[in-house]
């Protein structure tokens, strides 16, 4: 497969870096990840977007400019030859001289075959555990998923899938994926707040606009535990109903019919 | 400069991570960092059980065993030829298959020309500020310094040198360093949560007992202001005096008495 590293095509193999690159020293690094159907990226725009929000808020410098990132990426999928693909664009600190400060950015784009949400496994949902924690500047796609990747043991014990994030009461957000509630009354709900702006999150609440009333805003632990649907959103989980919280099950452990709507 | 990558001395030049370990992909790695001062590694013992405690804590299992750990880094440390190095010893989430789930933990050990802290630095002092933030998994010496790196541009601003994050009103420790404080009564003061345990803190509070009255415990950021003498601990930085605190002098701007006792 692929990759690209800086300015150039390389194989797999050789996609390397070295040590002192400020992710491995100081896991100081940007990406995004967006998804290929029949091997045009979907929402491509949008991912770029916010990759180039979350390299300006971390100050680093993209070496190119949105059109040749698209050609780039555009490059990659047709080399790779894969249809339905994860695209993953990073950005790193760089060779830092003394493992702390900044250096020249190294840019990787990698595209792999991506395993996305089918009908079984929406109609099977998922089981999800709350957890007090809150990601360091949540606007910024950083690759610190330290946290989410230490709960995996955790979650096996607990027979969860998933774990979603609550800081001072309010639920934010899935480790990679937001949330959204469906209330007794019928309106949907997503936090506004110390989370990261999903893409996915994005085209849910504007296709909702005019169908259901909908409301971002704080959604409080005890409120979550009320809804009558939940459901996370995101590139790979594309829309998939919660139907086990806490160990209790929601709308009798069935998707919801808001969830199905999508 | 020789690298020592998971059971082989390599040329620095060739000392690469493919990148799909889990360090790049997901900031997911722990290490532990001594120095040598003529060709001998400082409390490497105190250091090699910190790093297995942080692998251990983070479920990354160690290829060798502490003796198998100490021949190498000497043999490295031998074959830099390096009189004053620094030490650094990480282990990785490995090359994962879905960048997410750890596999074969990487290890990584470099040898590097290291600057510590000089009599000149000393007298000339440390100027700090202070920042809500508290490191996750405070115990564990993980890669995640995101926020460290992300905030020196606004170091640079405040003309300050470095800062000492605050969690919920009580200080914890700098990003790489524990901190200290003299009262005016005289008591030496180091917060006892949410920290990493250092082990030149471990060795001042070590030096301290008997000599001055010592307490390992909260500490708010108004005591943190009212103190008489501020220090910060680390392998590098030895003891290392704050002389200003959020702009304004510590001690009338000089290395207090006890900093200077060490």
């Amino acid at each position: 497969m692929p990759v690209y590293i800086n300015d150039q095509f390389t194989d797999n193999e050789k996609a390397t870096l070295h040590v002192s690159d400020l992710s491995i020293q100081r896991g100081f690094a940007v990406f995004d990840f967006c998804r290929t159907v029949n091997g045009v990226p979907l929402f491509l725009n949008d991912h770029l977007e916010r990759f180039l929000h979350s390299a300006h808020a971390m100050r680093l410098q993209v070496p190119y400019t949105k059109p040749q990132l698209i050609d780039i990426i555009r490059e990659l999928v047709q080399r790779s030859g894969i249809a339905d693909a994860g695209i993953r664009i990073m950005l790193t600190g760089g060779y830092s001289a003394d493992s702390y400060h900044p250096a020249k950015p190294n840019l990787v784009i990698t595209c792999n075959a991506v395993r996305s949400t089918t009908q079984a496994d929406f109609d099977k949902g998922l089981s999800a555990i709350t957890y007090e924690y809150q990601r360091e500047l949540a606007h910024i796609k950083s690759i610190n998923y330290l946290m989410a990747v230490w709960l995996q043991p955790m979650l096996r014990v607990q027979q969860a899938d998933d774990v979603i994030y609550f800081n001072k009461q309010s639920i934010t957000e899935f480790p990679r994926s937001n949330v959204f509630i469906v209330t007794a009354a019928g309106k949907l709900i997503t936090p506004a707040h110390n989370i990261l702006q999903g893409i996915t999150r994005k085209k849910i609440l504007s296709l909702a606009d005019g169908i259901i009333e909908v409301e971002e805003r704080d959604i409080s632990v005890e409120e979550l535990q009320q809804a009558s649907e939940i459901f996370t959103t995101s590139t790979t989980k594309k829309v998939l109903p919660v139907v086990k919280l806490n160990g209790k099950a929601v709308n009798d452990g069935r998707p919801g019919n808001i969830s199905k709507r999508q």
